[in-house]
């Protein structure tokens, strides 16, 4: 699969999962991943998913509308940039957000995240 | 100055110079830097600055509205991620766009731009 496949497979794959079973976000991370939310900062997976689980809504859905992707940092590491709409309730009017993911390899195909950057865009 | 007073102080730099002398961001990349821009990719600050320099509009002002950064990738590198709105002309609707870019030290408190990606928020 090209670069541009494995991210998108990876895009797809984290936002069925934060959709579906938030908890299970916690396998993406590692204990040196970082995440800023809204401007904080959070470290390891165990904080992390403490703070996506914690969102104050309990079903969402996430849709796609970009997805870019870049070579960058350790041999193997992945740039991903999303932008897409979160619908955070029935009938809610869906918020526009962008998020960057830097994804470092595990194996073959096999990714974690080790960076996750993450904003709703206002206006 | 702190990680996130750097990354403001690159981000306060890099729009200053896009929205003053376009053709000086030459000096922020290098041979192997790489840009995605609306989703179209750029090797090098050649292509990459002759990209930029060749947008459809002279002049332009940049407003920053978030900035957040985290350390990533070989020793010393950062992630920086901005939110912001680009005025393209006198008394046209400003564009939100997001941004991100992956810096590498090439000196104390001085960086280059190894990746940079950039999208305009529709909607």
């Amino acid at each position: 699969m090209d670069p541009d496949g494995v991210a998108r497979a990876f895009v797809d794959h984290y936002y069925t999962t934060f959709d579906t079973n938030r908890a299970a976000l916690v396998g993406l991370y590692q204990e040196g991943s970082m995440l800023t939310f809204e401007g904080d900062k959070y470290m390891g997976a165990a904080a992390i998913t403490q703070k996506l689980t914690s969102l104050p809504f309990a079903a969402c859905k996430h849709q796609v509308t970009t997805v870019d992707c870049l070579p960058s940092g350790p041999a193997g590491g992945m740039l991903v940039f999303v932008s897409g709409a979160l619908q955070v309730g029935e009938g809610e009017h869906p918020l526009k957000f962008s998020q960057m993911f830097h994804l470092m390899p595990v194996g073959p195909g096999n990714f974690y995240v080790q960076n996750d950057m993450f904003r709703l865009n206002y206006g």
